[in-house]
């Protein structure tokens, strides 16, 4: 890779393929969590990450390129980390606590990349990419505390209660 | 793992894990680095997360458990994408855009994470290990928006300028 263009465009890649990582494990998240307000929240991000597939569609579109992924090892080894605490822990706000962590983590890793390809498409001068981009950083960003507020608020709080 | 005690320890021995691959990382990332205050960022985090590590150990220490990591497959995720990048470009603005995006992605893992543990020692009431966890992230946070405005004010521009 030479230039700006062809690092965003790779970048774009490994996003688009992270998202339809990311598509597959919500439902499977959402199965393993137990309180209905958890297994909600998952499978509304569930929904909205759909969109952000389309938007990155648009996003090559004003790229000039096909859509198409590259694996991106960062998203595997994230949800991995999920599935790890499916299978190390019983149903229960334990477990809960624990998806939600791990689900903060993907948003985070969904939030410095959008930040990345937004900041470098302006810096491209890639206009019709940057509301997408936008759009999506936005939802991520208020997914993620959403989230917070619910372990904080109520499955950190009962996940302790349990073990006294 | 059926306590939340037990799940807090058992991330805590994840983001040890973690800090000491960041630890090994950050050398390489500066010397492919071309700007020199990119470098120097890299150089400073590197001294940083030595604290990071020692933090932890108190924060082990308050649990009442040896210190000890376990493999963390997203951290090494991450990290991969940063020697992908190093790879896959010559050395100049253009990789130092790559190299800010993963060390980014790498920084708000730790920012999800160290945010996940604060909540969680909060939660069971280990105390002691609050003061570190809050230390740490906020070094994080830190961390993560100087790369943010270096990207922005130093080497987004050039690496586009490069391309024209």
């Amino acid at each position: 890779m030479k230039t700006m263009n062809e690092l965003l465009v790779h970048f774009v890649r490994d996003m688009y393929y992270a998202e339809r990582q990311i598509l597959k494990a919500l439902p499977k998240m959402a199965r393993a969590a137990q309180a209905e307000e958890l297994k909600q929240a998952l499978t509304e991000h569930r929904e909205q990450t759909e969109h952000h597939v389309e938007r990155l569609q648009q996003v090559f579109e004003a790229l000039g390129e096909r859509a198409r992924g590259v694996t991106c090892e960062a998203i595997v080894g994230l949800i991995g980390e999920g599935e790890e605490i499916v299978q190390a822990t019983e149903p229960g706000p334990v477990r809960d606590a624990g998806l939600i962590g791990c689900a903060q983590a993907v948003e985070h890793y969904e939030i410095a990349r959008y930040g990345m390809l937004l900041a470098w498409a302006k810096a491209c001068g890639a206009k019709e990419a940057v509301g997408p981009l936008e759009q999506t950083l936005a939802e991520e960003k208020k997914a993620d505390a959403l989230l917070n507020e619910l372990a904080t608020r109520r499955v950190n709080p009962q996940a302790t209660q349990r073990a006294a």
